[in-house]
């Protein structure tokens, strides 16, 4: 039992407004690649934002009152502050160099999901607008040009509380349900399964992350060949991963 | 570039005394496989907990007065309420049909890491009680039986706070360190990365977990094949991966 995880190489650095498709499918075509039925591709979010023209001129931002005291408090740079505070719901915890918030999505993350890496000086990327709909948009694009049934799933690099260092996460998913719900089967002495839910999309954008981080140049999407995921093609969203408030007890 | 997840199938269910690395190499030589350099193996702790005698007898137990209360408030039976409180160095969160804890290796999970899968009735494991030191011992037959150099990572499934569903995390680590401090890094555009800490051993033991889920048999064990881990050869534990109490912001 093989699953392949396969970079994506020789894609150009994304600029607003480009085909996030076409440049997949060039990039394969020119390294002799294709997608191939059961493909699931894991791309960054920082290369859809910025495709989409969804990123942030930090300078142009004015810092409102809250910014600014909570610039002072964190040691971040208030005009960051401002453009987390107005990608965020909800600020859930604040410290020397950190704000945990909760995103307009619904993601719990640091600085409301918003990168300064790999984008020009002064600009800032935030999650996309709607990240489903973005993975939705780009499946259709590779669907039509490779005639493929495919799966889309964009990622971030994220921490987490208790353990040190960032993991890949799914943010949008497209495709297939981001979470697997195996209530009901049974382990291999016959009883019930104790863990029934697995965030598979999670550990997709964690195994993709793995990929990403090998390159010298950028490998923004990765391909994961080999994993059936029929027990997958339920409707489903992201929604599907993020704990409803309530039910959180680490809030 | 490419990275292989190769499932380990054919493993016999796993008995006290059974010798992992034997099986390993047994499992593969059946299949016609067999260990390369720079491979890093990844095994479910659930089998390492019992080929190392590490079961614990649920009905043998007797709550103290303490796991009494305990089970009363969350409806879990009072034998394993007992085992987790044994397990635990502090508990962070109980509510209906929940323990969150800080195990005594300093991981803070639910049920203190006790699995009642994949093992027989009336018996759980719980995590090995020295994972880097198990994750050691396997490293060193597997490398006097296949001469290669490798690594080797224990693995647990366990779910996280804000997102629902379980995801494959690394519980101990041998061979490699299991974080990856980019910090002095710059991106693609020349600025220095904000991520500077990126959790490889994690992100491992979910691509794994993925491809132990696809399944039917049990496939307790993966080969990571194709990452090039020279970035990791430091020494270092899963210690690396825990944040220190003072510094988590979501005790």
């Amino acid at each position: 039992m093989e699953i392949k995880l396969i970079g994506i190489q020789g894609m150009p650095l994304v600029e607003r407004g480009d085909d996030i498709p076409e440049l997949i499918v060039r990039a394969l075509d020119f390294s002799g690649q294709e997608l191939m039925d059961g493909d699931i591709i894991v791309i960054a979010e920082t290369i859809v934002s910025k495709a989409e023209g969804n990123t942030i001129d930090l300078n142009k931002i004015s810092p409102s009152e809250k910014a600014l005291e909570m610039a002072e408090k964190t040691g971040k740079d208030p005009h960051l502050v401002e453009a987390i505070l107005s990608e965020s719901a909800d600020v859930i915890r604040v410290g020397h160099n950190f704000i945990v918030s909760e995103t307009r999505h619904g993601f719990v993350c640091a600085n409301a999901g918003i990168d300064e890496s790999n984008v020009s000086e002064g600009l800032a990327t935030p999650l996309p607008a709607d990240p489903d709909l973005s993975a939705e948009r780009i499946l259709r694009g590779l669907t039509e040009r490779s005639g493929r049934e495919i799966a889309v799933i964009i990622s971030d690099t994220q921490g987490r509380p208790f353990r040190v260092g960032a993991v890949g996460v799914a943010v949008g998913v497209a495709g297939m349900a981001p979470l697997w719900d195996r209530k009901g089967e049974r382990d291999l002495y016959g009883r019930r399964l104790q863990t029934t839910e697995i965030a598979v999309a999670d550990e997709m954008a964690a195994a993709a992350s793995m990929v990403m981080g090998q390159a010298d140049e950028g490998v923004p999407a990765v391909i994961i060949r080999g994993y059936r995921w029929d027990h997958l093609k339920a409707d489903g969203g992201i929604r599907d991963l993020l704990r409803p408030r309530e039910m959180d007890v680490f809030r």
